[in-house]
């Protein structure tokens, strides 16, 4: 189904090489040939393929832009639409000018995230496919973007429809019984079986559930605080995280701008570290954490390196500040290992047991390996994932499933507790419902307009 | 002539829709077939054709994205090589993959501007079309897009070869006239012709310089501060100018990042304004003019808005700074005109007549359009040029320009000075080379090199 036709820069904004107005719909072609001045009109050439030409203002002649023109006929398309790509030289300026043209001439401006609904409006993806796009996009580590890349080829997609399958199938054997309850036998027989399938399905729903943690962590980073006292170390551990080819963004090569937040790769899981710029500009941490800004930040932290010197002994502040983090994660670094060992790290260990102790000299690069593995040891319970498995990342999907688990949970119970099944199916259809949600069947249109608007514009 | 195979990421560097690895040069399609997994190879398709695949790590066979892999083939293409653009989903860290695929496999990393540099290299164009793309690109305006998009189809270039083409025929006379100076009367048409038609060139070249301050102030914009006591209405005029649809860069619909400079468009004259945030930060930029920045900012101002209060009389405040910016282009604002009139215009006309004198009421939107014509009017003297003439806003045609206009001179006074034709000879073949390094002909190696390395990447 064709709908009317939508138009957006498709590229970032800013100064670049090449910038993207798409067009998808019903007219994306005519407008664009509308605008279009080049060997052949863009109605006549062959799908997927390029055409030089200039985007001219119909209204002046005047030539507004040198162009490239994909065009690509529905239906192998990323919206199964028509859809035309006028390729501009980057500016601006001028990229807006086509857009502009586009709007004036026939296309109606894109809301964000309105290529990709129309993809799955057009049942080219589903939901959970749809929101892999996303996270895809904003993926900040090598990890992260492969989780997201099963999901957009559709991993938790089949996943889900197998466990909606099973559960079919439990309802299809309750069906019988409830069609034929003068057979003992049969109910007998499909309460073994239902009770036996549910528990399968609960399984792997908890399995799914399981990795969410991870893949939680994997798509939105590990947000991480550096402290200690002054001159222990904290800019050296920060710049030794930072260097080694591991920040995330700097990698882009020739890139200057500072885009995303500081992060660090660490062992594949992504580290989003908090106020780094306060790190680096001040060693009084510790002063600061009077103020209420580093207190709060230091209470959302999911992970925290506390530095300490190991040629200092442990000072009354440092117990104190430790107290206060008693029930969050946090390794403790002794660094400073080079110099002579005046800190008491088996007194450290017995106070606070629960923190593990990576003993560094980060100048010399020593034991920060060690720490590397135990952070992602910390958070991965040593068992990291192969991300080959399928990961759910997604707050949406992890809701439907923890609501799943519950529902089919009651089912098992109902069964144990020998309710009649037609009681039984009423849970099992809302399981299988729940599942449905996840990949996009019957969610409401408020739901999918709220989920899309959240894409960026232009896809 | 393909090159080296050359690779880097074409579209701003951000999150969004569509991001694109561009190669260039002769194994452009043998290495992304490397990394490809279609229906067909790359090397099969057709050129300009648009093809739908996956990219994949040869090393571990995992998929890294899901691509549309554009494919043009030499000589239809920007650089005259082979090109392929392989576009990816628009995350910052997939795209970077996919980047890094490409250099293992066979590409090298492109240097900023050396698809362009290519494309000059291989003859498609000259050096001011080339100098015409990065303008085209950083342009901020409807006109500046206009000068730099004719400069990049060849504009300037067509002027210029034209005039080279008229100095070559005074040369060909030249040459007659040493060949046979036995006849006097050869000699007497060469000196007449000489003089006539080096006039004609002299005349040209100046109407370019001519056009060269409207030109690079179109390019570049106009450095522009708005000053004056608290509280007079600098921060509504600034409003006023950003809002009403003149805002440049946020006119780009969903634009959120604050990208590039503050630029509003006044009358199609980019304005550049310089420390606007403090300007709407604080109101005691009077006070702030002790400061060495402000001072050094409105020292180098082109244009000074200087806003006064009609409710209130001129002080001695306002009399110092206005007479510390004789030199400068000053608009005096008298604003608050809904207000009982205290200041006295004719006072203020008096003692600064260079100055021109708007009065406004911004709150109620009076006497706006007139400054913006006046400040049109300062700058392009009431006659605005079409933008359809030929505009020179590059420093380094304008320098060129400069030495070709006055090497052309004395070839001229030379030549009223009765001085040997052979001799006169040798300040036309300067102009004639002079003229050539416009558009990129004996340029050094150097030159070239240092000119596109002010591109962006992967331009």
């Amino acid at each position: 189904m064709q709908l009317e036709t939508i138009s957006s820069i498709s590229t970032p904004v800013g100064e670049g090489a090449i910038a993207i107005v798409r067009l998808s719909g019903i007219d994306a072609v005519e407008i664009a040939d509308r605008l279009y001045k080049g060997a052949k009109s863009l109605s006549s050439v062959d799908s997927h393929t390029i055409n030089y030409g200039h985007i001219m203002d119909p209204d002046t002649q005047e030539s507004v832009e040198e162009v490239m023109v994909a065009i690509m006929r529905a239906p192998r398309t990323y919206t199964r639409e028509d859809i035309v790509e006028i390729n501009c030289h980057g500016g601006v300026h001028t990229v807006n000018r086509v857009l502009q043209l586009t709007l004036k001439h026939g296309a109606r401006m894109a809301e964000p995230g309105e290529f990709t609904k129309r993809a799955f409006l057009n049942g080219r993806i589903d939901l959970s496919q749809a929101e892999g796009v996303m996270d895809f996009i904003r993926s900040k580590t090598t990890e992260a973007s492969k989780v997201a890349n099963q999901q957009m080829q559709g991993r938790l997609k089949s996943y889900v429809e197998e466990l909606r399958q099973s559960i079919l199938n439990i309802l299809a054997q309750v069906e019988v019984n409830i069609d034929y309850p003068e057979y003992d036998d049969v109910e007998e027989a499909t309460t073994e079986f239902l009770q036996e399938e549910s528990r399968k399905v609960k399984k792997e729903i908890e399995k799914l559930l399981k990795s969410s943690t991870q893949g939680r962590i994997l798509r939105e980073g590990l947000s991480t605080v550096i402290i200690g006292k002054p001159n222990v170390g904290k800019s050296s551990l920060l710049n030794y995280l930072i260097q080694d080819n591991k920040a995330i963004v700097t990698d882009v090569a020739g890139t200057t701008r500072d885009i995303l937040e500081e992060y660090v790769n660490v062992n594949g899981i992504p580290l989003k570290l908090i106020d780094t710029a306060g790190i680096r500009d001040t060693d009084d941490i510790v002063e600061k954490i009077g103020v209420e800004r580093s207190r709060q930040a230091l209470k959302e932290a999911e992970l925290i390196l506390y530095v300490l010197n190991n040629n200092e002994t442990l000072t009354d502040e440092d117990v104190e500040i430790l107290n206060s983090m008693s029930d969050q994660k946090v390794i403790n670094i002794v660094n400073k290992l080079d110099l002579e060992a005046k800190l008491d790290v088996e007194d450290l260990k017995s106070r606070y047991p629960e923190m593990p102790i990576v003993k560094t000299s980060i100048i010399n690069s020593t034991g920060v390996d060690e720490l590397e593995d135990r952070i992602a040891a910390l958070f991965f319970e040593g068992e990291i994932q192969s991300v080959d498995s399928t990961y759910v990342s997604n707050n949406r999907h992890i809701h439907l499933l923890e609501q799943a688990a519950s529902s089919i949970s009651d089912a098992i119970e109902s069964a144990e507790m020998d309710i009649p099944v037609d009681i039984i199916q009423i849970d099992l259809v809302k399981t299988w419902e729940l599942l449905g949600e996840v990949i996009g069947e019957d969610v409401s249109e408020q739901l999918i307009d709220q989920l899309f608007s959240q894409f960026c514009l232009g896809k």
